[in-house]
């Protein structure tokens, strides 16, 4: 059961937005958003998200190693990028450096055993790669299992550390083709209406993952309305890891910053699974994938902003914190209209 | 004549983004923006901006006295809210706060003498209030020097005193009826093509102020090739200075974040009068008047952020601003692609 977002917090907010010194609804969406925070913080006067912590779910995927590429990267990329987290020499490392939030990164599947990196990143591995999902199940129920309790915990750990924001983020070569699929089989649509153009694919390329997603698409029939079995046929380990953090964090009730398509998948899927969890959550950005348009949509959520980035690692989200920040100072720091008319 | 931006440093900018550990493009708008302040600023590797200067153009406008309303308030809250951008109470007070940046707040035609305000408030003053453009000339022609010699003025003062990016504010009740005539004069466009619903009036205030602007752009017929008569005829005191401090800023090379309808006004004249000067200039936000989308379209500028804000005193550039120090921050910190490839 997720609790709804404090409505009496929200409330109070939109009547304070109203006598603000400026015309009804002149801060556009930054009221939208400064209500939003009233109601996940459970307070009239929201305060800016301080605590920020970004989550980045790394892993690789079996369709990379398959007939065709999807993707203008090999999947060595996937363990160099997590290795270049580490150094803080990322996008995700620069924006969350200038915005003041922390980034942790785990190998959910990443098929490399990144040696010599710190038992941390590793621990909640559940295997290297995944099945490739045109042909075959990407995880066992086992495995699906352990990647679900890794995001709880991972979330429980921030939580229970006193983050106050949550921002899910990727790494993996493939996983915009698995994110595709997802979206495809809950919304049923098909291939060619949610494959996007993901690191930058040619034409041949994007036939072939279309091809793919297609086939995930057929192997998925049938799984629509059971979010957990459709992660185990066409999803894989970081996915799953990411959908069970989104979810769990509804659960305890602290709000969630959303990405690009990795997340907007793994957030349609944890709002199917636990309906009224994406009260909890606002999403960062738009990306250029299609799946990601779709999940959006479908989950009534609107971007903050839209750039036009697809690079995944919580860049979009990012990039939109400081514009969530605001809100909730303007709602705090402004005179009244009464106090101005004096 | 206005010096082009450095395009040896666009080139060298666009040249390292093109070898960051990412695909290319990645990160969208934010690579535009980071050569955007490479070509500005003349180096291939810029800096995010630190010395805004926010300077707010305040003014009242003769169509407000007239025979209906074009506004949902009163045009005493003109000078109301110049005593509150002092007191630090505005909603520019607050994300310049939260940004870094200063604010500056100048009388262009108050209809007011806001006695007790510092002298540096008022000494620009060129009148109270302005002619009522559907029925007469908006300012003499010694009225307009003024305004004119006062925005140059205000630009010198600030780029002297070391600004590194120039943001241009308004406040004026009846000042988006202005800005729609001048759009609407400048591109041929009929009244309803470009007025909006300002503060937010009614179907019938509506329908008032497109009476108005009709009037004036009929006032204006023959001007369109002429920025300086547009604003003695139907323009303002603060739209004058503003143009003319945004037609400086380009001469003397410093960049300027654009904020929402009455700064795309004053854009459009701009450059009309000194073409190339858009190049000096990053449209911040795109708020919901139609005339600020016709005059970004005609600029040929792109907003950073569309968040529906309709507010003024420059509060869409300042929500723009953390996203465009973002992008000098990933250009100059992230690793290239063969680092991450060892």
């Amino acid at each position: 059961m997720i609790r709804p977002p404090d409505d009496d917090a929200r409330s109070a907010a939109r009547a304070r937005l109203d006598g603000l010194a400026k015309p009804l609804g002149a801060l556009g969406r930054l009221e939208e958003l400064a209500v939003w925070l009233a109601g996940v913080q459970g307070t009239p006067s929201p305060r800016p998200p301080e605590s920020v912590a970004v989550v980045l779910f790394a892993g690789d995927h079996g369709v990379t190693a398959r007939s065709g590429p999807v993707s203008a990267y090999p999947r060595e990329v996937t363990a160099l990028m997590v290795r270049e987290f580490l150094r803080g020499g990322a996008a995700v490392n620069v924006l969350a450096a200038a915005h003041g939030a922390r980034v942790r990164v785990f190998d959910l599947g990443v098929d490399d055993d990144l040696d010599g990196t710190p038992e941390q990143v590793r621990r909640h591995k559940v295997r290297r790669g995944s099945g490739a999902i045109d042909v075959e199940d990407a995880l066992t129920q086992a495995e699906l299992d352990a990647a679900l309790a890794a995001g709880t915990a991972i979330a429980d750990e921030e939580v229970d550390g006193g983050a106050d924001l949550l921002v899910p983020g990727d790494m993996g070569i493939g996983n915009t083709t698995v994110a595709a699929a997802l979206v495809g089989a809950v919304l049923g649509a098909t291939a060619d209406e949610v494959v996007g153009r993901g690191t930058g694919i040619d034409e041949a390329a994007w036939e072939h993952k279309c091809a793919v997603v297609g086939a995930a698409l057929d192997r998925a029939a049938g799984c629509a309305g059971d979010p957990e079995k459709l992660l185990r046929v066409v999803g894989s380990a970081d996915l799953a890891a990411m959908t069970a953090f989104l979810r769990r964090a509804a659960e305890r009730g602290v709000p969630v910053l959303l990405d690009g398509v990795i997340s907007g998948a793994a957030a349609l899927l944890a709002e199917r699974a636990q309906p009224g969890s994406a009260d909890w959550w606002c999403a960062g950005h738009r990306s250029t994938e299609p799946a990601h348009h779709w999940a959006l949509e479908a989950l009534g959520l609107e971007p903050v902003v839209e750039l036009g980035m697809r690079l995944g690692e919580a860049t979009g989200a990012l990039t939109a914190l400081p514009v969530l920040r605001a809100a909730p100072l303007l709602l705090a720091g402004m005179a009244t209209l009464d106090e101005v008319l004096g």
